[in-house]
């Protein structure tokens, strides 16, 4: 199967441990899936921050996502309820109401881990190897933030961190910034500095990653409940999408940052220096990447500049193919 | 005895139950002695905080103020070692390079609480009743900031915060603002505007409170290890200010917050709003202060203006004299 | 006569040469009428700006009270219609919607000189000797900032610049803030910053200059027309700065600068530095001074922080007894 | 011959009158001699700010390229030395320490107007009919927006604003800003944002106005003494930019602004809303173009994004060769 092939290619040694640090969302929900069901990836936990919608809504959110994919044995926690500094925004206009508006979103079993997000990620991280563990945050960078502050050697433990937010030359909560981004800025001025390897998948290369029909018409064939589900997300995220802001077909940004993790040669990333502005009057929120020049040496930054869009959504539809249907035993 | 009489006048019900959060530091110090001595307070927790020397100085010396005063059953814990966004300052020139130069710095024989301040914090308030414990930071505010962001709840569930730090219309550390503040001026934004009560006990009142040689006199004559201590504190600490900023005696700012939790009558304050400043140029920390009219209804802010320098001796004093002498158990 | 004494006693030699830039304005037109009929006074030109009301109308009151005072071969010129950067903001709750309300504003007959307050701001210092004019802002900072930009020479060669305008400890457009600069803080930091002498008459002493029932008495009983048209003012004044600000009596800000000139032991200041702030954002506008050590050598700005309330209220009422009658020829 | 035919295409009408306002710098030499030269160009003045060297020695390289070009009748006028509220900051590290590095430099024997270029601005536009007069500022843009606060009126009498500067996703002074915004970046928010129609021809096309080999070929076939002055510009110019910047090619700015008003097919611009950043903190001096979508109705601000280079390099030729040899008289 091609499929497998392409992964397993990309994938010859152990999975990859990763936190999975988001805010369901549509497209928070697809990179769930695909880390749950790629090869190349371990999940280690899941935990929850406010962005899309409030903490409460994305946190069942991500539970009702756990409970379709059939996910146990990984912690899910709920982290910040609102920014460092700057007052709670969320993208009702893209969600919707519940934050991952268009599937019918059943009371989920599962319960939550009764430590704190920011707890689970320190000790998660602490209690692992130094150097195997990813941070892949892919909604507003407060839980990542508080814990690189309440802990600070988990700066020098973790492998690397893979967020999607920001973007070299674009944005979209405002002319030059991302929502992930702008809705604290502080938080993601913390991260980028801290001094780990931050990989930036933003929408440099999310833009690229649209639910065109072809898309569409491939997971459709999987036949899975958690295909159907990514459908029923898909036609939401497309019609809000286009309404809010003119997009012909959505971008599926958070899986990106999880394809990058698999494969960096799906995602491809460029080293440059990249630092968040805090105080701008047009441009807070904006990830400033200095392109002058090349990266000079010690540099840990990277921008995700390219992606390989048939491999990508390969990736995803082997992930869907691998979970199957999880209510089938 | 005089000091008793005060004492216990302003204290006719139960002690009020106190976390003091510091980064000691001279006065740190002696505010750690009057909590412990006085009958008025109930010390729950010590947490320590960078501030006047990084986070492991700081803790080192808490721990060796609790073994001189002979303070047993109290958890002492480490919180953070930086501020939330900027980078460390400390106050060598005023502290020296122990962060609390003078006296013999013995190597303390307490362990510290293994958990991290910003836990200890929170478990202390989410364990007790709702509106019994009162906050007393008397250091940079991150620690009480990352504690109000990791648990929201602990914002209506404590008493109130009284603060040494600010200043209504004096700086140290710039023109207008003061170190505590300053150092971390975005966590003391959100400790001013988290909705709690905020008593800012700042250098309105504590430059008020100097160690005159009377007041030098009056401790010498307790005659204890700990008043020698604190002598010796006093020596360095009144060369220090003389040579950095030209006070003729020391400010000893940390004991006036603990000062007015005894006694809100020895240090007294006015409601006003409180505002943190964390993007001027020349006034980045300044707590900003509006004095134009009274306090609007619902403000939940004060500013201690007036100090009552007789008694709030009286009050170190004779905390001083119930210590006694530790190791004479 | 005891007001001629103490107006001779403090003008010992030739009088001052001042250019009055203002935006009347109640106060304003006050510091006019003071500047005219002093003897210590030798008025070159009057100059508008935006302020308390838009151009048009500062520029047309100025011109009324040049002709209730029979002011003849004196240029008036018409400046700035807007800040530097910001957005126009007037005062018209406490000048009503003429920037003038109260007296009747007769149609005055004189003409404006046709060039630019700036220019004639330049033009006059520099026709000038070197160190003989000194510039009286008593509006906000524009025209003072463009002429200092368009003409850098002008600031070694002025005498000094003694403006009405911010405060050390006290705002009044907001918390720390005072209108004059608050309304174009980036040209007020040129005027700060050019390395001229400045002198800031600020609220610090013009919250002292009350127009109390006793000098609104002894202003009646010159009993010409200029001082029923003061009274007239003083009525509006002191019913807007009570509604709009709480005041018993209303500060008559301007005449303090206009004061200070004539005699600065009447109104006196202290040497200190003094930086305006552009970029804080409780802190906008406020003029940031630093009294925590004596200013160091070189300092070139001054603070008036004391009132000689009688002395000065004589300088005003003696100005309007030598105005006279104007028409009275 | 074709150039002429090109120019002749391009220009059917009367020549467009501009107001060059400038700081040469190799480059505005170059934007000199196309305005002198192009038949599409009526140059009413030149006016100087400082920019890549100080006001006296770019004033004095305008009076020089003035002479060796047989520019006469035009007036040419000094303007700001220093911007509004920033530092000076010039650029001998591409210009030299004349500011135009490489040719010999005599001594210009034509006589600077006495005016102020503000007002040369101010009055040439005001003397001008309506809607006729360009102002195409390639240095900072101080005078400029010193002119608009001076004389508001010249905001609705200019046609257009051309400048070059700013740039849409790119920088050279910082990683997104240009050195001319940069310099003075209030000046810029003040032109960018006063109304009238503004296009900015940035670095997106001028890095691509690059003065290869086969350029310096083509002038220097034009054979005179003018010919001959660009190509010792640009063999200084080739040289600073390859050491400062790493450019294989020196990219030759200025002249891309009067290319632009010559002929807008040479050098296409793309309506969009950009506003000039003044607090960034990384961003300070960018010019933020909204690109997510298509300009609203009434939206005067455009940014250049395609050069024709060999149309652009046959007006520079072209207007070389009409100047001909001006001493051969």
């Amino acid at each position: 199967m091609l499929h497998r092939e392409v992964s397993a290619g990309a994938c010859p040694g152990a999975p990859e441990k990763i936190i999975l640090d988001c805010d369901p969302g549509h497209d928070d929900a697809v990179a769930i899936l695909l880390a749950h069901g790629s090869p190349a990836i371990e999940l280690l936990a899941v935990t929850t921050v406010v962005g899309n919608q409030t903490l409460e809504k994305v946190t069942r959110n991500a539970l009702v996502v756990a409970h379709v994919a059939g996910i146990t044995g990984v912690p899910f926690a709920a982290g910040a309820d609102r920014p460092l500094l700057r007052e709670v925004q969320t993208a009702p206009d893209i969600h919707g109401e519940t934050g991952m508006d268009g599937p019918e979103l059943l009371e989920p079993d599962l319960a939550l881990d009764p430590r704190h997000a920011v707890d689970v990620i320190i000790d998660t991280v602490m209690t692992h190897e130094p150097g195997t563990v990813t941070l892949v945050p892919t909604g507003g960078l407060t839980n990542i933030a508080l814990a690189a502050r309440k802990e600070p050697r988990i700066v020098e433990r973790v492998k690397r961190v893979v967020l999607m937010g920001g973007g070299v030359a674009v944005g979209n909560w405002s002319p030059v910034a991302e929502f992930n981004i702008v809705i604290d800025p502080e938080a993601a001025a913390i991260v980028f500095s801290a001094g780990w390897d931050v990989t930036m998948v933003g929408l440099d290369v999310t833009h690229q990653a649209l639910a065109t029909p072809d898309v569409v018409a491939r997971i459709a064939e999987v036949g899975t409940g958690p295909a159907r589900f990514v459908g029923e997300l898909f036609e939401h995220f497309a019609r809000a999408y286009r309404d809010a802001q003119g997009f012909e077909h959505p971008p599926v940004h958070d899986p990106c940052a999880v394809a990058h993790v698999i494969d960096p040669t799906v995602v491809r990333a460029v080293r440059m220096p990249i630092v968040v502005e805090t105080t701008g009057t047009h441009t807070l929120g904006m990830t400033v990447a200095d392109r002058r020049a090349p990266a000079p040496t010690g540099c840990r930054t990277s921008a995700a500049m390219e992606l390989d869009r048939e491999r990508f959504w390969d990736l995803v539809v082997d992930a869907l193919a691998r979970i199957g249907e999880p209510g089938a035993g």
